[in-house]
């Protein structure tokens, strides 16, 4: 679950050095050979009715380093979907679970991970959408389809399967679906997905299928922070063509956002980030302005109501500092302007606004996933990815063999990485 | 502007008693006859282009009770309009103004009120969509029709002639246009209007021209209160036929609430208030089910949760307390639910809010006079009002000759009335 750049603990005014230079060199046709490298032909996975003992990234307490390791992945069971993970990368809320940070969350031993792409392996009973060979992305936000909040237009909260960081097994029976082979004890499950693991299983419900001739390594990315930040443009504000757009917080999910902003046709998409290496990368997404905070005496929303004869239309909140919040939420033209809220804030105070401050006609939202419904938007987002609407090649900075977990996990904690793709 | 029931000062849970048997007994035919008194056939005010001296209440002090005494009304200026107020009802906010609570706001000598309806005596210069002889009712927060803001769909917060309580000269020349006879002093404006008076100067901006053919009387309700009410369900909220709404603060603007939300076609309304004889007059404007909270151990978000599957579509709060505000909050359905802030909240406290609370869907929003852009739309609701689809008999509860004004506000802060009207 993307929603933090990862600097809510430090605050804003953290400087952090972002390298765009990274190593990604993934050649093409991977995923496919890889998909079908999987299977018999038409006949169904060869394993299909039988546990799998494969490689995962196990973390057996807050911090400890990932320890890949065999673990038996049990056969999915009612309305569940065992998948067969071929990318996954790391969002700052795996850093966030793998340091134990909300102590009511822990749970250990875990498989993270929660943004990947791969094939379903075989599916259990009752399951109608899905089938082996399906190319699919997990979706840590599930989507049931039937209860009132998938049929609500308003909301992609699913009654069943919504983001749930205290859950730790699967729906259907409370259990885990993992079990370690050297220590001979269950391994628990993590945001409904578990993607640190060659096989992982999922409710149905969390799982989406995409077009099988979309390159899966950059599938990848719409698991979670992609699209979160183009939903949060195209859903929860619906960025209107020249409209004005200020983004707080140039990580991926800010990029992303500006990307959305970017194909909506917003006139200017003004970037804040304390870090100006940012803009750079920033530009290939849409940025159009970009304001360090550092730069001036004033606060950030006096500077950006005077770039935009009084405010922006739309600004998100990619951060989870709640100064920003604030920030962001000013900068909004009054009458109309809507702040979108999509960091992770950790911190006990309250919302800094006073209530006389809604009068002057601006809102602020929460945004979940960019308020997509996972199985029913994402082969949408897949197409225009596809068909070059959506840009997403900058934000894969990294790529690195499975087994260098660590090293990703400290690339992205050192803002050093946007994405690093983890090859599984 | 109406926005609190009047509690805020003592909090949610001060009981107050409410008359409902108040005596309203005006006559029909009232306001045509007043109306035409005031002309001399068709050709134009008697008066137009002189000073007016008439009647006024004026204010001296800081909760000092109002004066009638001579006024000298200057010929309105540029864009400005004349108007004979006939009926006029004094709101929470005049109480507020009169007790000189907020200290930065106090100007006196001063007339207020700013919920009326009258006739117009004359227009200057420039003043195209008014003319003498037309039936109006003053708007506090204007409509210039011309701005940024008037062009907008999204807010009712025009540039110029917004509310604005600071305000207390005409905006053209940054002068008032009363005078006090017997003082020799010039005497201020109120929220664009100042309506207790028998004249008074208004930017036409801030006049909505109504249809002659509606009583007078009832149509001073639409000033402020009423349509404040009806337009957060109509416009704010926009209430759904079959929908769930909760009402925290069952006074004039809560009940207007309940009736906007009744036409709607609400499936069910809650009104949440300590005094339990507001749920009889509350009957009338269509609440369903009454929640007092002093009758319940459990806060009462939880008690309209069990009543509502979860939660009500639609919360509005018309207290202007925070404690208040945060359970219409958590009354809300999780996903969609709307709570929409009408109350005046006059504590330095902020939003009782966690930023992460806005994660689960409930959205907040505020509300200034229903987001009725009040030249374009009070014309369709006084058309509701007079075929019946509105209903609005029972808001005045008392009557009272304008002389008796200190009268009516004992009533009003006492709970006694809902609305008390003043004839001139």
């Amino acid at each position: 679950m993307e929603g933090s750049n990862g600097r809510a603990r430090e605050g804003f005014h953290t400087a952090d050095g972002f390298s765009t230079d990274g190593g990604f060199h993934a050649g093409g046709g991977l995923s496919s050979e890889r998909a079908n490298g999987l299977h018999a032909g038409n006949g169904g996975s060869r394993t299909a009715g039988e546990t799998i003992t494969c490689k995962a990234a196990v973390v057996w307490g807050p911090g400890e380093p990932f320890l890949i390791e065999d673990v038996q992945v049990a056969t999915p069971q009612k309305l569940e979907v065992r998948v067969r993970i071929l990318f996954t990368s790391i969002c700052h809320t795996d850093l966030s679970a793998w340091a134990g940070e909300n102590e009511a969350q822990r749970v250990y031993p875990r498989i993270l991970g929660h943004e990947a792409s791969g094939v379903v392996e075989s599916v259990g009973e009752g399951v109608m959408d899905l089938k082996e060979g399906d190319h699919v992305v997990p979706i840590f936000n599930g989507e049931c389809g039937e209860c009132g909040h998938c049929k609500s237009d308003k909301t992609n909260l699913c009654e069943t399967y919504r983001v749930n960081p205290f859950k730790s097994t699967m729906t259907g029976d409370g259990k885990p679906r993992f079990f370690s082979t050297a220590r001979q004890q269950p391994v628990y499950h993590f945001l409904n997905t578990s993607t640190f693991s060659e096989y992982t299983v999922l409710d149905a419900a969390c799982v989406a299928k995409i077009n099988p001739a979309a390159p899966l390594h950059k599938m990848c990315l719409f698991s979670c922070g992609l699209s979160t930040g183009v939903g949060a443009a195209w859903n929860t504000a619906d960025v209107q063509q020249g409209s004005t757009v200020a983004i707080f917080g140039l990580g991926a999910v800010g990029l992303a956002v500006a990307e959305g902003a970017r194909v909506r046709g917003a006139s200017r998409i003004i970037g804040v980030d304390v870090n100006r290496e940012k803009f750079d990368k920033g530009k290939e997404m849409g940025v159009t302005d970009f304001v360090n905070p550092n730069d001036y005496a004033k606060p950030v929303h006096e500077t950006i109501r005077s770039m935009t004869e009084g405010g922006v239309d739309y600004s998100f909140e990619c951060v989870g500092n709640l100064d920003v919040l604030r920030e962001a939420f000013l900068s909004t033209h009054d009458g109309w302007g809507l702040a979108v809220v999509l960091g992770i804030h950790p911190s006990p105070r309250l919302l800094p606004l006073h209530p006389m401050e809604l009068f002057a006609g601006r809102k602020i939202v929460g945004c979940v996933f960019g308020d997509v419904k996972g199985k029913t938007q994402l082969p949408d987002f897949v197409d225009k990815c596809m068909r070059g609407v959506l840009k997403v090649d900058g934000f894969i900075t990294h790529e690195l063999p499975f087994h260098e977990i660590n090293q990703a996990m400290r690339l992205l904690a050192e803002g050093k990485s946007l994405r690093c793709l983890l090859r599984l």
